[in-house]
C-alpha cells in the first residue's frame, strides 16, 4: 500500500490498518503520461480517482474552443466527474494529465461494495465531499465579488505547491480570464 | 409531521415511516417574515433548513456592497451555511426570506445524533450533497462559458417555478450581471 493514500485516510475517518489495506485493494493504479488523457468528453466517468503523483486538471471546452478549467489535482487530492460518475451519463468534461501523473481508481461498483463493507467509507466520501464543495461555494462567491487581481493572489496563496506547477494559461483558464490578462497581472508583481 | 418533509426522505432514502418520524422530531419549526433574515454576517450557522413553504436566499455583501447571491431555496429544498455549520466558523454569508416562510431546522448535535441513529440519515445528506455539488459545479462551468443571456434563459428554463417569484434584482445577483443588463434581456424577450 501506498504512504501516501494510508496517511489520507487516516487523516479523514478511523480505520484499522487492515481495513485501510482491504479499502486499497479495490483500488486500480493508472499511470499517464503528461498531455494523456484519463477521461474524455461522451465517456461515462467509471471512477474516483486519487493522486498518488502528479498534476491533472478537470476541465470543459465551450462551442469557441475555448477552455475553462473546473479543478486541478496534485499529489493527496481526488479528481473525477461527479456527474457522470453518479448518474451515468457521458461527461461533457475531459481529464487531462499535466505532468507524468499517477492515480488509483475507484469503480462506482467497487465503492458500492466499500460502502458496504467498510464503515468508514461513506464518512470518507462525505467528509471528502463537504470540504469540496465549501470550496467550489467560496469560488463561486469569489468569481462574482472580487476583482481578477485578486483572485489571483488568492488562488497562488491558497495553492502555493499548485501554482509554481502550473502556466499563466491553465491558471487563466481555473480563473476565468484571459491569459493576457495573468500575464500583465505576474508582470506588475514581478516589478513589485 | 409535515407531507413534504415525509415525501422528500421517501424520495431519497428507505427508511419506516416509525424512523421517517422521529427523525421529523430532531427539527424545530421556524417561521419567518419576508425580508426577515435566518442567518446573519458573523454568526455561526447552527442548522441545516429545510424548507416546507416559501422562498428564501443566501448570499454574501462584498466590500462595495454588491450583493452576491450563492443559492435560492424554494420548498423542498435545503438552505444553510456548510461553511460555517461544519467548520464553526462566524459566517460570512446571509440567509433571508424572500417571502413569508417556514423552515425545518436541524441543529449540528441533532444531525450526529440522527447520523449515529438512523441509518438513512447520513445517506440521505451524502445524496443531498452529491446533488447539490453536481449543481455548482455546473454553475462554476457555465459562468465561465456561456453568455450571459444564455445563462439567464437556462436559468428559468431549470428552475421556472422560482424564476417567477423572484425579481430582476434577485436573478442578476444570482447570475452574476447587473440588474440594467436583465431587465434589456427580460425587455427584448418581451418584444419576441
Amino acid at each position: 500500500m501506498e504512504l501516501i493514500f494510508e496517511k489520507h485516510i487516516k487523516k479523514y475517518v478511523n480505520a484499522t490498518q487492515s481495513e485501510i489495506e482491504q479499502f486499497y485493494d479495490l483500488f486500480t493504479l493508472r499511470k499517464l503520461k503528461k498531455k494523456e488523457f484519463l477521461l474524455q468528453k461522451d465517456d461515462i466517468c467509471s471512477f474516483k480517482a486519487f493522486i498518488t503523483k502528479g498534476l491533472l486538471r478537470i476541465f470543459h471546452i465551450d462551442i469557441n474552443g475555448g477552455e475553462q478549467v473546473l479543478a486541478f489535482g496534485i499529489e493527496d487530492w481526488w479528481i473525477g466527474d461527479f456527474d457522470s460518475f453518479y448518474n451515468l451519463k457521458p461527461s461533457d468534461l475531459y481529464i487531462q494529465a499535466l505532468e507524468d501523473s499517477e492515480v488509483l481508481l475507484l469503480s462506482r461498483e467497487n465503492e458500492a461494495f466499500a460502502n458496504e463493507h467498510f464503515p468508514f467509507s461513506e464518512k470518507l466520501f462525505h467528509k471528502l465531499l463537504i470540504k469540496s464543495h465549501i470550496a467550489l461555494q467560496r469560488r463561486v462567491i469569489d468569481n462574482m465579488s472580487k476583482p481578477a487581481e485578486e483572485r489571483y493572489f488568492d488562488f497562488i496563496k491558497k495553492y502555493p505547491q499548485m501554482a509554481g506547477r502550473l502556466t499563466n494559461i491553465q491558471v487563466a483558464a481555473y480563473l476565468g480570464l484571459t491569459p493576457e490578462f495573468l500575464s500583465k497581472i505576474r508582470g506588475k508583481l514581478a516589478k513589485g
